[in-house]
């Protein structure tokens, strides 16, 4: 097993009715709370009054920032973070998803920072301090709510680029499966990818079977597979949505294993950045394309993962032909979510392959980070090319 | 999925030369460290000397505790807890096993308690400060170097009782899977099946069914079946011990799932107390019988474990012979291990069944927690006759 270090220090408190405990544990953290939200629709299902109704109960007081969008924008951060000096606000919470989050993260380090907060993004500087994060979860996937990490896109340049520290973890996350009962069925969808590609990145390493790490991951790629589709015909059903809301906070920490490729995320950002694709719906296309392009690197692990995940039966088959029938089944399996796996299906045209690429380079040694298979450009636009 | 609060704060160090970094860790929290451990076993092999090496290069003075032994006694801790009052000690770092580190815990909370610390064990005291706590783990097993939980017996009487608190979370845990090479072939059997039992009684509950709770928990249970063996043959298997170290974090905390039954380890606990058994030995004992006992309160969930976990091919077979089969290979694999399963085979005779169930039932509203069974007097009893 690799060495690492495992710490989520974040209370996680999972059930009906957990928002009703945000004035409790924000009281314990701070005194004034800028509150951050995305769509109105937090406002419309009444959530956002229970929540600031709760944070009034235990004497804090509050200000609001909405409007985050998917693939979440500097802009609206830097105006969060003149809004909390400004406002003196010692806290924050996020009713939302990884977007809302990932901004309210960016907010807690630019606060008390002097220089430009998109120097973290650009491992310019390292974070020294940060306020405190509560979260309010809606929309399961991204795990911000239980990892140190924040993925931005900055409009200057269309740059997606993440930063971490272990002052982001939130100190606490309120996980309760009804709030994600009215997820639209596409959303339902590519967030379940998107926790599935969390655990698939980490899947796929060198050096990093473990009989229990991988056990785990297959556990969690299973109950993932199992549940979507519940979820998706029988959107409130409490048992298939706490499934997928657990499972996307266990996908992106420590618990399931340490290390991973990576190469897919870093594939799918540009199509998001570039083009404004939902990052699950980018993590479809890229894994599907990588998988193709990479299997040769060590086709016994993507047999395993034909065997243990999608229960490719390997009789009569070679390791190779077992391999690419997992990698078809990942393909379907997207698909049969109503989500396409490739550009050209997903409305993204063809002529910017190179301009990506280029993008991904950026500030890079000449190849991007990638522990199953570094990519240098060429492998890029190969990829993107089989994902045409 | 049932309500829970995740929240494990514990700071994980896991790999080669972890122990190297107490010195570092430790003066985050306190300048004068209490160094408790057991046996001679940590002096001589020069890992003691390593770890106050570390302490004095980061600038921490330190005085020693050593004695504790398996099944750990008030006595030592309450020993423990004078000599940090007068020493004015204010941190404390285990080097060794469960019963090291819960010792620790108990003096942790012990010093700054003005009443007897036994309180704490018998529910009539609630922990409101203690001594932050650093452990250098050289015996994977109970998990306490990752959780809230001390468990103690009380020379007065024999009462084995656990207690527990959000503030005896380790603030950190040095994993050296290296640091178990020269455990004893008994201690690797028992512990591993202290490991296991952790995750066989959140295995067993009512209304905790959950598909990613139960396969991390089945992929735990497959990751130690696997790996026990392999560090019996071969004691430095660096692989094998890393397995063990990391699935005996993971199998007592919130990450294996929420819930779980219990009734195997009071009944073990008893064994134990009266008889100087090791823990895992004695749960090796208890859930053999435990599972005959109960099996037909959810045969299915039996069935399942006999799928799952071992295996057991259900074709042409009842749903209660595939559970009897199940069951049967637990007990086997206990055997295998070294670890006979009837109280005769270990050494303890059958005439103070009823003096362990009176114990069990002593400060209890007249049954054992059990929530897959509750069991009272004759429950108790018939399973002790069971394990005979």
């Amino acid at each position: 097993m690799r060495d690492f270090v495992y710490q989520m220090p974040t209370k996680v408190i999972f059930g009906r009715e957990a928002e009703l405990q945000a004035g409790e544990q924000a009281a314990l953290c701070g005194k004034r709370a800028l509150v951050i939200y995305g769509s109105s629709r937090v406002k419309e299902s009444g959530l956002l009054e229970r929540v600031e109704a709760s944070l009034a109960a235990a004497g804090l007081s509050y200000i609001e920032l909405s409007g985050v969008q998917s693939n979440p924008l500097m802009g609206l951060a830097r105006e969060g973070i003149e809004l909390c000096r400004r406002e003196r606000a010692d806290l924050l919470l996020a009713v939302g998803g990884g977007s809302v989050i990932d901004t309210a993260k960016t907010i807690a380090m630019g606060v008390p920072y002097t220089g430009d907060v998109w120097d973290f993004f650009m491992g310019r500087a390292q974070v020294a301090a940060a306020l405190p994060l509560g979260v309010v979860l809606t929309v399961p996937a991204t795990a911000s709510e239980t990892n140190r990490i924040t993925v931005m896109t900055n409009e200057d340049g269309g740059l997606k680029r993440s930063a971490g520290s272990p002052l982001l973890y939130p100190v606490f996350s309120l996980l309760n499966p009804e709030l994600s009962f009215t997820l639209p069925p596409y959303q339902t969808a590519v967030t379940s990818i998107d926790i599935m590609a969390h655990t698939f990145e980490r899947y796929f390493d060198h050096g990093i079977e473990s009989d229990l790490l991988d056990g785990i991951k297959e556990a969690l790629l299973k109950a993932v597979m199992k549940n979507a589709p519940l979820a998706l015909t029988e959107p409130e059903n409490y048992e298939a949505r706490s499934e997928l809301m657990w499972a996307a906070s266990v996908s992106h920490n420590e618990m399931t294993g340490i290390g991973g490729d990576y190469g897919s995320h870093k594939l799918g950002h540009e199509l998001s950045a570039g083009y404004g694709l939902a990052h699950g719906h980018s993590l479809a296309i890229a894994m599907v394309a990588w998988s193709k392009y990479v299997m040769d690197e060590d086709v016994g692990r993507f047999a395993r993962f034909a065997r243990q995940v999608w229960d490719v039966d390997p009789a009569g088959k070679t390791e190779r032909q077992t391999a690419e029938e997992g990698i078809a089944r990942l393909d379907a399996f997207c698909r049969s979510l109503g989500v396409p796996t490739t550009m050209h299906e997903s409305g993204i045209p063809s002529d910017g392959i190179e301009a990506m690429a280029d993008k991904m380079l950026y500030n890079s040694p000449g190849w991007v980070c990638g522990n199953f298979r570094k990519l240098y450009k060429e492998d890029i636009m190969a990829i993107y090319e089989l994902a045409k």
